[in-house]
């Protein structure tokens, strides 16, 4: 399966979880994801994320250029990649939907496609308490018809901290993907005959 | 063995642990539950996890429909799926067990199939004492003869975070499931023929 | 070597552990005691277990009228199985031996068959400090010649929450068995010859 | 290799650690090297663990006759058995090596044979710092060639509960013996050639 | 590939990780880089680091004179090697970014090879939320084309302590070399090539 | 290659990591030291490990009289073996470097071969911060060519206590030899074509 036939498969509402490995580079994915998507794209940019990609996707050669317009949604950090639509302060992000769905409306006419980066840092600094929050807030996304959202979590990072919370974020989520080197294999997915597939990454 | 006859040998009083890997979807087992239950269904909701099953069956394309209609009991949260009949706090899940057959009352002419949702969250929520009163709990409707009980339970997140408490739910229960994947592998039953029978899902 | 042949080998005073695994039936063996034992029986009910065995039983559709006559000396909990003929505040179990001597005078000519059920409860309500003397009065117990005691202790729960009491447990047993599924294995006992015996549970 | 060469070769002043897993009997080694020692015996008992060891040999049908009379040091517990020349306060054990010495003197002309019983007692009760005094403490006794000591120590609660003072006890031990089922294994000697020597127990 | 055409692949604003094991040799990595490198060097000694490579790559016999000339960033520590050109306090580091960069504009033009060394000492001496910060003030520099920076991290110190932080800092890093004995492999490189290439430590 | 040979490899200015196991007797290859180095000896004894290792080598049936003479800087302890040049109190030892080379001035003319016996009894009552500074003073001592230093280290007990610090020291060690039994590996070295070399310790 090639990588536009594999992205067509995810539907509006759906909550994509990108696990990669710590030695993976999700940037490729996240420019693949950019370049493919039908849909415009929206980033939530948590704590500076966005830039640390845009950074690696640079350097590697890429071109960059198209990540300059894109629409973003910054929740803490100060490092500004692309066109930021608007800010969040870190507290209220898990409390202030209101707030997050102002920023939104901003965004132009839906649906979206909507990449999350960083989630990993959120629940770092919180304790089981605030990252079952975290994860109701997550879960109430879900199923949101304005958007396709891919949220990319350090696996290696995140299960040695918590693994109830990776658990939990793998069972929310309707599609299970595991980014390893440059081959991501789908490990939950709505279509079953997706499951197990394996997807290489594009050359950008 | 197919899911009918796999359902009819469970008998009015079990709590049947059913134990979900991280990247299965325990919402389709719901699903076949409510299904090709013969008794009238009721779901105890934890914390709004009836909805997060709702939302993924329906974006995985199910008629959910049916789901509509069923009466739920809910304790924690604030997204309504289906007929809520009652309504319990957080805190006195654990206690007010006369609140809860109050409500149950409502729910009409016993018996009922009662699949129970996110019982996990409340696990996380709670120490090792207060734990062991939830277990009580859960042992002292064991034998209510009014329902076959199916706990629900992410495995990976709960093994990791209390292995104490995992192993004494799968010793309260009459029956233990293990969902991996679309199979399920009966662990632990009443009827002993049934011990390592392995059970697909039905694709709803 | 079938059951009778098996239970005849504990002799006076001895403690046997009985360890099972959380999938398997600890009721089942507890059932095949009491229908076997060639010598009357005096249950320790440990915060209601007895109650849980005689449900699961119950609802396995095995007879459970003889559980109606036992003998049971109750230590916490509230859910009243067989002639209760006497009662235990939990916090006094581990101090109060003469109180527990007092109610055993009631249980009439000894020796008994005493099975002990919900030993891993109270163990996972004590601190290191509080179980060594828990240990301590199960010690105090051994060579006492009024009973042959069977502790029944849930493997899986107590070695991952303490591995030291659980090796403790079975240092200062006499005997120790493995219920795993359908099938005992004895792991230590008095007579060398019985250990790696497997023994097969009784269908009740 | 039988047992009473085997014995022959611990030396005055040694401190042989005797390191029995959890399902083996430790007692039928003290009753061994009882039976077989050249030397008077001398037992240090901490916490009861003697009575522990006797009620067991005597449960197994041992003629614990022999036991009446041998020597014992009391630190804590309460159920004497044998001929007790001295008592020690817990708390004063790892610190009072004066009230020892006096209580020592009781016993006759050395040299003896000094099995002692329940060390991982004290270091279940002790932190990291209380522990190495008392490795220290039983350091300070190594070469004393008033006795032969053996330190019986359950290998299954200890590991786990502190594996850094397991390891420090099997450094300043002069010789180190696992104890599994009815077999011995030499894995530390003064004398190389035993290191690896399987030697079997001795029916009492 | 020889070490030479290695050091070329890295291009200026690349973070370097060299995660070596316990009993490998980084000094000599770091003085082959000093060696070969086509830029200046700067070097970030953190806590007296570079005096630890220093020393063991005098008593290995080899030419450290070009240690005494090339210029250093010291932050933390008292042991002066190489050209020193500013010192920043250990608590400073993290926040003040601007006083590092007044230090670094004495280093001259860039770009530089700037490799910093003793980066875990750091992380041991901070909690997450200090390491988080840590990892940003990394990840901030990286696509700065001054330099192309490698920072030297004991692995094997590393994983046991932080795993989370061990897999964010492989995540923010644009390449990563483990270095086993006297063998590199590339674990992760902008040009896709490199993975799992093994480079040979060249003998200074 | 035999013993002398291998001692000859370690030059002025080295600090070699002797990682022995639980069940090895490092008392051997501390004597073969003393006896085989050409240089003078100058002995670190740590909270009394000298006479540790002096006791099991005498009860072994070694001639210790060659230890009676050997210079030795008491740090803690109160047994003293050996000529005893100094004492530091065991707070002092981490920060007063001062009144340690005061000592060192009477120890003659240098330079001395220097085991370092119980530097894992300073690691156990230490916090990873007082740890550090400890590593840091080993590190400050390298490359000091008044002495070859051998720091003896209960591997066991280290690496289950502190993985980290065991890594660092193996780090800031300019050669790591683990000892097994009655041979030695070279983990680590200068010379690399030591590495993997076993050498047998001699019998004294």
């Amino acid at each position: 399966m090639d990588f536009e036939e594999f992205l067509s498969n995810f539907r509006l509402g759906e909550t994509v979880l990108v696990e990669y490995s710590a030695y993976s580079r999700p940037e490729l994915l996240f420019y693949d994801i950019v370049t493919y998507s039908k849909l415009p794209i929206v980033v939530d940019d948590l704590m500076d994320s966005l830039y640390e990609y845009y950074i690696r996707l640079k350097l590697a050669g890429i071109n960059v250029e198209k990540l300059d317009s894109i629409k973003v949604i910054k929740t803490g950090g100060s490092k500004n990649v692309g066109n930021v639509i608007g800010k969040l302060e870190l507290g209220k992000y898990v409390m202030n939907i209101g707030e997050y769905a102002k920023i939104m409306d901003k965004a132009g006419e839906p649906p979206f496609t909507n990449p999350v980066l960083g989630i990993h840092k959120l629940i770092f600094l919180g304790n089981i308490l605030e990252n079952m929050k975290l994860l109701k807030m997550i879960s109430d996304y879900i199923g949101n018809e304005s958007r396709v959202a891919f949220y990319f979590l350090n696996r290696d990072a995140i299960e040695k901290f918590s693994p109830a919370v990776s658990a939990m974020m793998e069972e929310i989520a309707t599609s299970v993907i595991v980014l390893e080197g440059k081959t991501m294999v789908v490990k939950k997915a709505i279509n079953e005959d997706l499951v197990g597939e394996k997807v290489p990454l594009l050359k950008p």
